[in-house]
């Protein structure tokens, strides 16, 4: 047989670019691995999920429910007290209707409502805008599916909304307007650089989005992921754009429960607009028909018993912890001349080279720390296929989350002399 | 806004038809639904699932595996155990490349899986070959991509072979072989009809396809959904389609844990033809990187302990008795002149009316049972929108899954009254 019977979808979508790099640090378990985004093993709440489960299952009343199927939409009771929790974090009264549990759906993982979000509203053709750089997991979606994109340079606080015109307005004198139908933000603590995007931000980016809608004859979304929201050690929270006033029809809120507070139990919950809400359940319903319950009544007793906000305080001071050892280990070691982004939360520091200096897969830089036994995430791979721009390539995503600090210390130390060697340092 | 930033997809994708039925349901509780696809209640595995949870999160060494990321493709340890068993119950020698753990998806169900392939598989103007009547949910998933559909009429033992062939020949002859990328079959105890599809006729569906893969110009692949084998209670089983000899690399074999033990427990297992396993693994790193490590320990731990094995025989003996408690009710109630589709496993009967007396939801059945509140499946929302014929429209689904026994007794009774009124006995 020549030809394959792939659909252009099957065809398109490739291995996301950090699985070589998991295969790698699988395949040397010498090697410290900085580049994975899991999460802190140490911390994971045993015997709170044990207690809960026990909980759940020690009488058919409250076990039933947690083996059979549920709703296609999720537990109401999670979804009844995700948004009740939610509203308070954003500051409005409850029941409001910008948060919603009527327009809230439980996936698995906030990763899944990415997905369908992209689906249910992108064609191939399409243009998305990205943070650059941003999340290369989306950006394989957007690539699997056809679906163009363009960057938004990043700055400490948010998009350059000044740059975000400017993207919007070549769009627009190109007769591609019509073509964008969202853009992506993730909000809080970003992967791979760690900022967290001001409310004054998101309330500008809403206000250009809306500027453009008439050109493009559409409604522009902002889709904000916030999966790493809950996971702040320093500064104050922010507000979510759908506390932007007047503008909650056009935001795709993507929360989860997952990095929060155990990885392995994939629960992430969204809240939509009204107008794209109906469509999106329904692809749930042909993904799934449902997250598992038993995963759902997991989390809606870890909140009622007051174990998720107990492990959540832990996990904070565990990251603030591991965030500062990182840090201190890069003063050490990191020549000086290297660009630091200093995270409030979240997994990751990124760092900017002098442009000189490549860390690419190719790169000597990549190499030689490779043949020092240490692995972090290039750059490059957290930049769009934006055709009207180069990709920069000498910034490194380097993440405190799984390692252990001692592997922190050495991988940074290690790292940090073959950067000072490459340096002429 | 005038126009909606919907993609295609988001457009076309409807409500599954059953959902009105479920908030019917919902809404109106003295109403006995025999229309649910949901599993038995009393029987779930709720003291197991406890003790094997403890189990789990008894240690750390077991637990924090439990509640991390895993892989995309699965838990090695659940897929080993499945491909163990699965090549036992397929009687081939393991290990053995057909059913290797090497070549299995560990997913959300099985339902994921059917969602899948379709991607990796199907553009819009495709066409897949199904039973005529079949899974309606997956009918949904066709519609919503665009992708067109063919019934091939169903026979006690599975498909008829001469219509499949007529069917095959027709689009050959119309020149849309090249479109037609798989047949999709539920094999074991079909949802609707509880149709087992022979070994026999497996051979000569694949042996057909085959015939038909060069004027294609392409693969031609058939999924074997499986969901309901394990739900046997009479007769013997039968090999899956990957037991044929020299096509396994054209099925895709979907089974699941979730029905046979817990449908909470959403995890489903897949084995894949090498020439599509990887497209479906990167699409699935897009969908969620991977099915919850708590759910996939919770089902190896079931499998070592032997607690899954005792489980499924209380299950196989409880579903024995509510069929047959359901089929004394059908031979009391129901006129002589509907034929009955006699299950030897899953949930359902199929009973097919004489033509004249019409099921859909607008019939005059449909709307008299429901004022004697009890509800069924509309057989005709088991059919494919294949253009070259009509939908049948004299037929129901009747399920003894989820009602109790005197349910079960009471809306047949109901639902036997309707029909002999209406039919003049």
């Amino acid at each position: 047989m020549k030809r394959s019977a792939l659909s252009e979808l099957g065809r398109r979508v490739k291995a996301p670019p950090i699985s070589w790099l998991m295969e790698l640090a699988l395949s040397r378990p010498q090697l410290i691995s900085l580049a994975a985004g899991f999460t802190d093993n140490e911390t994971l709440p045993v015997s709170q999920c044990r207690e809960l489960l026990n909980g759940i299952l020690s009488s058919r009343k409250t076990g039933q429910p947690a083996l059979q199927y549920g709703s296609t939409a999720g537990d109401p009771g999670l979804r009844q007290l995700t948004a009740a929790d939610f509203s308070l974090l954003d500051g409005v009264p409850e029941p409001h209707k910008t948060h919603s549990p009527e327009r809230m759906i439980i996936t698995n993982g906030s990763q899944q409502m990415l997905y369908m979000t992209v689906e249910a509203l992108c064609d191939p053709g399409d243009i998305v805008l990205v943070e650059d750089p941003t999340y290369f997991v989306f950006l394989g979606i957007l690539q699997a599916r056809g679906v163009g994109s363009r960057g938004v340079r990043l700055e400490q606080d948010g998009l350059s909304i000044e740059h975000l015109e400017r993207v919007l307005e070549r769009l627009k004198r190109a007769g591609d307007l019509g073509r964008v139908k969202m853009i992506y933000l993730v909000t809080y603590h970003q992967n791979p650089t760690g900022v967290t995007t001001s409310f004054e931000k998101k309330v500008e980016i809403l206000k250009v989005l809306r500027r453009y809608e008439k050109a493009a004859g559409h409604p522009i979304y902002l889709l904000e992921d916030a999966a790493y929201r809950e996971l702040r050690f320093r500064g104050n929270d922010v507000k979510s754009a759908l506390a932007v006033n007047g503008r909650h029809d056009r935001v795709i809120y993507a929360g989860t429960y997952s990095k929060p507070f155990a990885t392995g139990v994939r629960v992430g919950f969204s809240i939509l607009p009204e107008s794209i809400f109906e469509p999106v359940l329904r692809l749930k319903g042909n993904h799934d028909f449902g997250t598992s319950s038993l995963l759902q009544k997991l989390i809606a007793q870890a909140i009622t018993s007051g174990k998720y906000e107990d492990h959540l305080a832990t996990l904070q001071k565990r990251y603030a912890h591991k965030a500062r050892v990182m840090r201190h280990a890069l003063q050490e070691h990191f020549p000086k001349n290297v660009e630091l982004w200093e995270p409030g939360g979240g997994l990751y520091y990124w760092a900017r080279l002098p442009t000189a200096i490549k860390t690419g897969a190719k790169s000597k830089l990549f190499q030689t720390a490779l043949a020092h036994d240490v692995l972090y995430v290039p750059g490059e791979l957290c930049y769009a296929d934006d055709p009207t721009r180069r990709k920069p390539n000498h910034e490194m995503r380097i993440s405190f989350g799984s390692a252990k600090e001692q592997d922190i210390r050495e991988g940074v130390a290690r790292l940090g002399k073959v950067l000072r060697e490459l340096m002429g340092q």
